[in-house]
């Protein structure tokens, strides 16, 4: 009898394990036709080959607050990778105090969006590294003065010559991009979410599968797939009701802007949502700090679909399962400047 | 004859080295009457036994922006390890676009200055990092907010424990100051000077050995003396005669404002020199950025004598053994914002 119990539930506690095994596999199956785990190695990039003499210097740069016109902000500043890749405000102040008009997205695993900016207007990373340090109310700089800023600190020309062997004048505003992408592509941080991918079934809670089931069956994976849960579409923003204008203000009209297409208006780029737990606040307004409540919003707005409380808290903790380890980064020591190195300018040019 | 030749030859060089180490011997005793070599270890703090746990928590607090009501500022943003431990300004930037009154001294080996600030109204850095958070025109914040910010953030707190392992309520203020004070004692930069003192004749350069010479012989180490060439006493600026009104503002009354002595017009802590070539503008006004024109109107105004050109590129030559290896620092991953973390705010309130 006792013998019998014994073999009773050993055999129960085996069906449950194989029945468990069976049910993530299920779940597993559905998401990997969705997603896709980061992968290990630095992906490649278009047309800018990745050698680890232009990571170094596209780090030295990312950091470098003398690529603004004031001396105070760097890519660092508004992309922190120490707040997740981005500096956790509404939308970032930039030169002369001014308010940025979008959220500042992460740049932590950017590399793998289709595109980028909230509109998708920069077609990769090289293109949107030239956007913040020319835009007046973010580093207000100028090509020109990069270069020059460059070309007065030898250490800087030296850097550009190993990362750009084959150019006879190396040090210019295209490489500088070049350099700043190629360390960018570096900043890949692999979750719990990619262990599950890659077939590690203790890697999510129970509650996070539930909420990676919801995510696809309500049908929030429709928009935000692929390796970022996100980064690949264009989508209305209210594609079944708008939102508020608190969230969605009327003055910003999204990828209208880049395509003056009217089917356009309020589109934007389905945002990436790894590292979402810790990239508060959200949307392209920056107007949500709760991610539950942007759940709820997107529910409404997107799928006309009221979740309830337990589905929201299940997809908010599926959601936390793309938190993932942020690369070990050396803080750099930047090249001095010299006699020749443009000064700073704090000063506020308005057009 | 060849053997006497040869035996001459060597004879003769042997002889050369002797009157060199001779030399250089000379000087360096001369040099170690004025000046310390850093320490291999990290230095005893008053009040504040350091350990690895302060330092951790130290370092993230001095990283990070939320640390400041705006959340764009954190220490690192005017004493920012990349660039000499200051930031390159004439005056810092601080909340709102508002311009600092001084210079922004670096924070690399201040622990080794006899106080804190340009008129040394901080006995020590943990008395120093309370202000910078504070002051309207930098960080903007209050103590209370801060504690509230730290304290919405777990890991923030699970920090201060490690640190604070016998407190019972460890997350104050006065802990927040400490644990950067600790984190700031680590920032030791030996350099070539230290090379030198500690025995290694080749570490300066002939023309540097003339400069710090010529530093001793003029008068410079009668103030810019001990571990960090200076930061140990104050003085007049101006002692002999004052400088134009563009270095030393009128309205600028240095350690006056402190003591409120009139002995004490326009009296400054003697500048701290090590990592000078890097950390231009000079001077508390911030208004000379080059370091040839700093030591000639030092020559003037402090010691009545005009240096000649060659003297001031041999003292600028020794200067430049002053700047250190600046230790490696992983840049940190920072506790995530949760929903009791008091919001940013750029607003600037005028009292």
């Amino acid at each position: 009898m006792t013998c019998n119990l014994r073999f009773l539930m050993a055999a129960s506690v085996a069906a449950a394990c194989l029945a468990g095994t069976a049910q993530a596999d299920e779940l597993r199956d559905k998401a990997l036709e969705i997603f896709k785990p980061v992968p290990s190695t630095v992906p490649a990039v278009r047309g800018n080959p990745i050698t680890a003499e232009k990571i170094t210097l596209g780090k030295a740069l990312f950091f470098d607050p003398r690529m603004s016109a004031s001396g105070v902000f760097s890519c660092n500043s508004c992309h922190n990778l120490a707040t997740g890749g981005d500096d956790n405000l509404e939308t970032s102040i930039g030169h002369g105090w001014q308010k940025g008009p979008r959220n500042a997205p992460t740049a932590l695993n950017a590399v793998f969006n289709e595109a980028q900016f909230w509109d998708g207007r920069a077609e990769d990373l090289k293109a949107q590294a030239k956007g913040p340090v020319q835009a007046g109310v973010e580093m207000a700089n100028t090509p020109t003065n990069v270069v020059a800023t460059l070309n007065s600190m030898p250490q800087y020309v030296d850097w550009f010559k190993a990362a750009f062997p084959e150019e006879s004048e190396p040090v210019t505003f295209d490489n500088f991009a070049k350099a700043i992408e190629a360390f960018e592509a570096t900043l890949i941080t692999p979750a719990p979410f990619d262990s599950y991918l890659n077939g590690d079934d203790a890697a999510l809670s129970p509650a996070q599968k539930t909420g990676l089931d919801l995510f696809i069956d309500k049908g929030c994976a429709s928009c935000h797939s692929g390796i970022n849960v996100g980064g690949n579409g264009y989508y209305p923003f209210g594609l079944v009701q708008k939102p508020g204008a608190d969230v969605l203000p009327e003055g910003d009209k999204g990828r209208f802007a880049v395509t003056a297409t009217a089917d356009d208006s309020y589109v934007f780029r389905a945002a990436p949502l790894r590292n979402v737990a810790v990239t508060a606040p959200y949307f392209h307004s920056g107007k949500v700090w709760d991610l539950k409540e942007a759940v709820t919003i997107m529910g409404e707005a997107q799928l006309g679909e009221e979740l309830n409380e337990q589905e929201v808290v299940a997809i908010v903790a599926f959601l936390g399962s793309l938190t993932g380890k942020v690369p070990e980064v050396t803080y750099p020591v930047l090249p001095p400047e010299t006699a020749t190195t443009p000064r700073p300018t704090g000063e506020v040019i308005t057009k």
